[in-house]
């Protein structure tokens, strides 16, 4: 039986990813050969990755002059490859939680880290403001937080090229990319299964790249770029999960309609964790993420969690234990999440807490 | 209708794999959730990623002290990634081809390279004799060239550590693993989907790394090492397929069998070209891989390059046009291909020769 499915990412897809995905493991269209077994150099794989990116583009309203890239290694091989291609001298971060101080972590190893701003001393329970200096190489946001589940919801103005880690909220609400000098993230939320890496690259960007610094080839973004991510054998039936995907993002209406979805789970579930006597929200007002929902037990009730995360799975509801690092709950309402998923678990936590009065 | 595929990789792989993952596409065992969907964290997936791993050390006999690894970004990363660890000064490498060639210019960027044998000058159509010199960090080589169809079939002494790319010939026959350092290749050939990379490191070589080199995390052995190949979300669908694809070649009798099999297969074709009058091999004798087999049309015929791919094409056979590299033909053969398949493309060589008299 198919269960309500909460999780981080990897996390639910859409119906229509997994049965095309299954089919073509069996059978790649009419090639007589899996997706598994087809050659990434042949024509027939070559759509899949053309009309992958050119899905991208579209749903996304992606501009001219930017690069579509699908690499492996996840985003956090993106938080070494920015500063070994494009820190000189410094560069500006806002620190959101554990993605973004991994990824300034790794900037530090290339030139100075300015942290323009931080959330960290309130437990990183709210996106702070900023002001992007016009003195650094770029300036980096994490655009979402899986783990603590805060949001931006605007694209900023930037002085100087913008740069974002958009792994968990890449095509959940229209984003002007004309406003960011490169988009990344990990596939393994709203577009498709673990395994391949989005970046968006601007063009003009890529000749900001460090010169006179070795970088190896598999580093380098002109590599990828020069080669249309096939500089070697790319993650392939990963791909095609993407572009199953990002088919069926554009199928339901595009950014504009996952939007609005994403905000009706994330209002029901919010407003239920305001009024409930039993749970509460971890985050502020103005921050919270419509594709990460934290949550924990209100005083009195702390010892329960255990017994929470049994009835959930009573419930045939999974993947609402909060990340390893903060505990509590965390409801992961992704793309593919339905409000037949968010009214199980609204459902739960109500018997839950009746059957604990 | 299933093709015969000579593809070299991602290539042939067998039946079982394709069907226990289409069926773990849809529902990954009684999870009510895909593979695609499965949380990497879970006990669901920590299972298969130590089932692989079990697997992979029990058919290869990896002893003690090694660690196994399953990551992301292919053969090409490693390149990179062995000698920003392990390169203080001066690494010796065998120049086999393409990807000895590629690995050597991401060794350049840290140290000094010494090339101790090449076949190049004669079109990298044998496997060159070489001393290991003693006074390198490491010995590098290709064991199997994928493009140029030369193999080493013995485990060489070394007086330092031997790191190997087996990349086409892992599992294709026992190997000492007690000989190497380290071990590493993409799996897209003899162990599964494209998009996942295996590493066997030894635990006494990982003491070797360069000390005072900043080294991104994420290309730090040692991360992964530490985290088990979880330090970021991990290539899981990919994984999965590896494990199936493990479980067969156990199943199979292990790599004993390949081994038997693999030179029956290499055998037919070999004869079929010394014997042919329109086709003839390129590897001189003594080199000539198992799995990777180059062939051209013998004088005169030269013309009939096209005419036979498209013949081939009738027959369903897929795979045999050369690397766009070094052109003619290049049938690969491994594990999962069949006498069957072998023996379709015999008749389809014989069949247009009857045609061409």
């Amino acid at each position: 039986m198919r269960k309500h499915i909460f999780n981080a990412g990897p996390c639910k897809l859409p119906d229509s990813t997994l049965k095309n995905t299954a089919a073509a493991v069996l059978e790649f269209g009419n090639t007589g050969q899996s997706i598994m077994e087809v050659s990434h150099r042949s024509a027939d794989f070559q759509a899949v990755y053309d009309e992958a990116v050119a899905l991208f583009k579209e749903v996304l309203n992606i501009p001219e002059g930017y690069h579509v890239l699908f690499l492996g290694g996840g985003a956090s091989m993106q938080f070494c490859m920015i500063p070994f291609n494009f820190l000189k001298t410094k560069a500006a971060y806002v620190n959101t939680g554990t993605w973004s101080t991994a990824a300034i972590k790794e900037a530090k190893l290339w030139g100075e880290v300015q942290v323009v701003a931080s959330s960290e001393a309130d437990g990183f329970t709210y996106y702070p403001e900023f002001t992007i200096p016009s003195d650094v190489d770029y300036m980096h946001i994490t655009s979402n937080n899986t783990i603590r589940g805060t949001e931006i919801f605007k694209d900023p103005d930037s002085p100087v090229p913008l740069l974002a880690d958009m792994s968990s909220d890449i095509c959940s609400r229209p984003v002007d990319v004309s406003k960011y000098a490169m988009i990344y993230g990990g596939c393994q939320k709203n577009l498709g299964p673990a395994g391949v890496t989005f970046v968006i690259i601007k063009d003009e960007f890529l000749k900001h790249v460090v010169a006179d610094r070795p970088i190896p080839t598999m580093l380098k973004y002109q590599t990828h770029v020069d080669k249309d991510s096939m500089y070697n054998t790319p993650p392939c039936i990963n791909i095609f999960g993407v572009k199953e995907t990002l088919k069926w993002v554009k199928e339901m209406g595009g950014v504009k309609v996952m939007e609005e979805l994403a905000i009706e789970r994330a209002n029901a579930i919010y407003n239920e964790l305001e009024n409930s006597k039993m749970f509460r929200p971890v985050v502020k007002e103005g921050s919270r993420s419509r594709m990460n929902i934290p949550f924990l037990l209100r005083e009195g009730y702390e010892s329960l969690e255990k017994e929470f995360l049994d009835f959930c799975k009573q419930k045939n509801i999974v993947g609402v234990k909060g990340h390893r690092s903060v505990g509590g709950f965390r409801a992961s309402t992704y793309n593919a999440c339905t409000m037949d998923d968010v009214n199980a678990l609204i459902s739960a936590m109500r018997e839950f807490e009746a059957a604990h009065k």
